[in-house]
């Protein structure tokens, strides 16, 4: 392990946490608000370490793929375990351990909030709540990448294991300036939808901290009952901005490079469109009853629906309280997930129709013996190796996440609350149902089972693998 | 598709339903009950069907493993739907669905009822319920390979189409021997368990019928407390039974052919006791509160973890109550099931195990990325093939699992019911929690939900493929 180089990346990433750190600042200082010098303290601090920790240069620039997860789940760690500090030192959350599980929900744009009540918060603190799912949503380390001038062979490793999907492709030959062109199409997204809350009537506080939300497609907000407060074309411009952002950047890629052919050639957009449309239906349909009309229905169906598959966690009404079929089908669409390669999270579209087609094959085998067949994705051959290794990564997604509903179970909450939390929190989606619906928090959990949600929340974001490679014993052998 | 060997071998299960239901008519005869008529009707008709249907010797004996899969969904289907005729003709489950639901769950040896009142039933119905569970418990196609005389390539294909586990390992080279030798196994087993009971006290009826339904490791009992009246003498005998029964019965072949070495050898025999073990101190240490001391707490954590982990479904008190942990256990246990080869149903301790290798060489492999490992089992190396089957399985496995849910929620009972239910019927275990937990049944469920339930029972039993094999349009094509 070369943990020279390990110690020069995290001393980055206390810098960068340290820049982010000063937006709440200025934001509290702009509203007057005492709380937030305890972010000006912080920032410093974090800045003044991250300073001295890249003083020494790395001796040795050997970096493999277990450096490289090890670095990403440490820098995570950091900067989770930093960003909760203001929380404690303005006082607003008291515990640490709930600090620190806020800030990951944040990082990992989980959204899923241990407070009851947000209204009452600072709004430098609310800006720094919703900022961390901006930062979190495309990622720290690629930002680094994007940034500084680093060069190396570390760079692939280093995206490959912050990159949500199963096969992270460099849109262009560099690393650097595939971060680049994924960052500059962020803040492009961010830009529009601040441009298009503001039309909308919002104030431009709410108007930012209510993008970077979803288009880190978290799910905390400004007020305790979500996205119900808002008017309809607030809440469209949430849509159609979730929608966007549960997509592959790779796509807007290929649109500006004007590739249009390709783009409609990805079996995951159509997929993950396709989904949703389906599913806005069933459940507008089931639960046409409770609304004026079907149209209405609808609108709040597509509407959870979507804040549900792009894994954002906004909602317009309790959908807590909707029939069992209309919930099973949000619970089941946690599962899925967004696309490969956009902020959200899941088990990704693109896994779940390379699954469902290694299924078709095994089926096919049966019946047809001697054809061979080769799978296809996007009309090229999917090699043997991607195939077996989302195979696997569905294992242990199933495996991690049935061990922490047995752990959290030990608070002797409902079946319900346990097997949706932990399903909230894996897929970084936010609100559950029973005790976590969308009027819930997660406050009740032990501090035990907290520290299983975080775990969740960050195997989630990062996919499984690295956090794995830092808990095994083997990492740490000589 | 060569449909004559099909209807062939379809006209020998039938007459060999025709037979099994001689024994309940003989029941009712000497129990002087007249509700025995039906059984003698039905297994006539059955008979005279079966006669008929083999008197045109099969034109070809083309036939591979979509043929096996076909025969074997489709004996399990006839049998299903001839063995129901009786309980509607005796009006005691006069919905035909219910009956045919009530069969498939005594064939699959789930032992999940409809009925809320078992205790009412004529002595030769409940003969019949149990006995199912012993024909289901090794297999109908099974019993026909090892008693008549058929020959050809057919052999293995329906075996290992019926017999539950990854592989299906022959014992002799003929599988007509390897039938038999099971088969005797079986009965040997089922002869010592008779006697124990009679031991214990129980009279002869009884002690078979009860038998019928442990070494099937069913579930169907004759009293409406499942095993909690009986005494602490029988429920023992039914553990050690489920136990056993839950074990490969290939490790009784190797006692017998003395090779001990071999059984200490298997991994899964010792993971499968090991698992029990652990669960039961955990359950036990969970639920000691509402015991009077922590050795009875151990007795009734073991009984239920044995008999849910065996996929038998007794129970000697309502584990609906317990602490959520303890439920989570039973929970993650219905999904492990039992050992493959034995007559237990669920995921199978040995897919287990090898999704567990296959996880930890995943993570071995990133962090020794140049060392290549071949997997073992029990000593010897995993195939490829044997692996990348288990993997799609899993994914087969939670697929209709889920889908299974989000069908039979449109009922609108509680997730921990709807979740629950499949999870019972798909592992052929019986009870669940909440309104099908063991003091519960499966009576209020809508005819669709009780269909999906039914193809998750026999999708559970003949292990995904065979149904699957038949539901595909592939399949019928020329």
């Amino acid at each position: 392990m070369n943990y020279s180089i390990i110690r020069y990346i995290l001393a980055r990433v206390l810098e960068f946490a340290g820049l982010f750190m000063m937006l709440p600042f200025l934001v509290g200082v702009i509203f007057g608000e005492r709380q937030c010098w305890a972010y000006l303290f912080v920032a410093s601090v974090s800045l003044l370490a991250g300073f001295l920790g890249k003083q020494f240069k790395p001796k040795s620039k050997v970096f493999f793929a277990k450096e490289g997860f090890v670095t990403v789940s440490l820098s995570w760690l950091v900067l989770s375990l930093v960003g909760a500090v203001p929380f404690v030192l303005t006082g607003e959350i008291p515990s640490y351990v709930d600090a620190v599980f806020e800030t990951v929900s944040g990082l990992t744009t989980t959204g899923g909030t241990i407070l009851g009540d947000v209204e009452h918060l600072a709004r430098c603190t609310q800006f720094w709540r919703l900022f961390t799912h901006w930062i979190g949503g495309m990622g720290v380390l690629v930002l680094i990448l994007a940034v500084l001038p680093l060069s190396g062979s570390y760079n692939m490793h280093l995206m490959r294991a912050e990159s949500p999907g199963p096969s992270v492709g460099k849109l262009v030959p560099k690393v650097k300036n595939t971060a680049r062109i994924l960052y500059q199409i962020y803040i492009a997204i961010t830009l529009l939808e601040i441009v298009a809350l503001l039309i909308a009537g919002l104030p431009l506080y709410d108007a930012a901290t209510m993008t970077f939300s979803t288009v880190g497609t978290g799910g905390f907000g400004l007020l305790n009952s979500s996205a119900a407060e808002y008017s309809v074309a607030v809440q469209t411009i949430f849509m159609v901005f979730m929608v966007l952002c549960g997509v592959s950047f790779n796509i807007y890629y290929l649109f500006l490079v004007k590739k249009p052919k390709e783009v409609l050639q990805s079996e995951e957009l159509r997929t993950y469109l396709g989904i949703i449309a389906v599913s806005s239906l069933l459940v507008g349909f089931n639960i046409r009853e409770g609304f004026a009309g079907f149209g209405e229905a609808l609108f709040h169906g597509a509407f959870q629906v979507i804040s549900i598959m792009t894994t954002t966690g906004f909602s317009t009404c309790d959908f807590n309280l909707w029939p069992a079929f209309s919930r099973m089908i949000l619970f089941l669409l946690m599962i899925v997930g967004a696309c490969a390669g956009s902020t959200g999270g899941g088990l990704k579209v693109s896994r779940l129709v390379v699954l469902a087609k290694s299924v078709k094959n095994e089926i096919s085998a049966v019946i047809h013996p001697r054809s061979i067949k080769k799978m296809h994705l996007d009309g090229r051959v999917l090699s043997e190796k991607v195939i077996h290794s989302i195979r696997v990564y569905f294992a242990i997604y199933m495996g991690i996440y049935l061990m922490s509903v047995l752990l959290i179970s030990l608070d002797n909450f409902s079946f319900e609350t346990n097997a949706s939390a932990v399903m909230a929190m894996f897929n970084n989606i936010g609100p559950g149902f029973d005790m976590v619906g969308p009027m819930g928090n997660f406050a009740a959990f032990s501090n035990f089972s907290k520290c299983v949600l975080m775990f969740d929340m960050l195997a989630g974001r990062l996919e499984l693998l690295p956090l794995l490679v830092v808990f095994s014993i083997k990492t740490w052998k000589k």
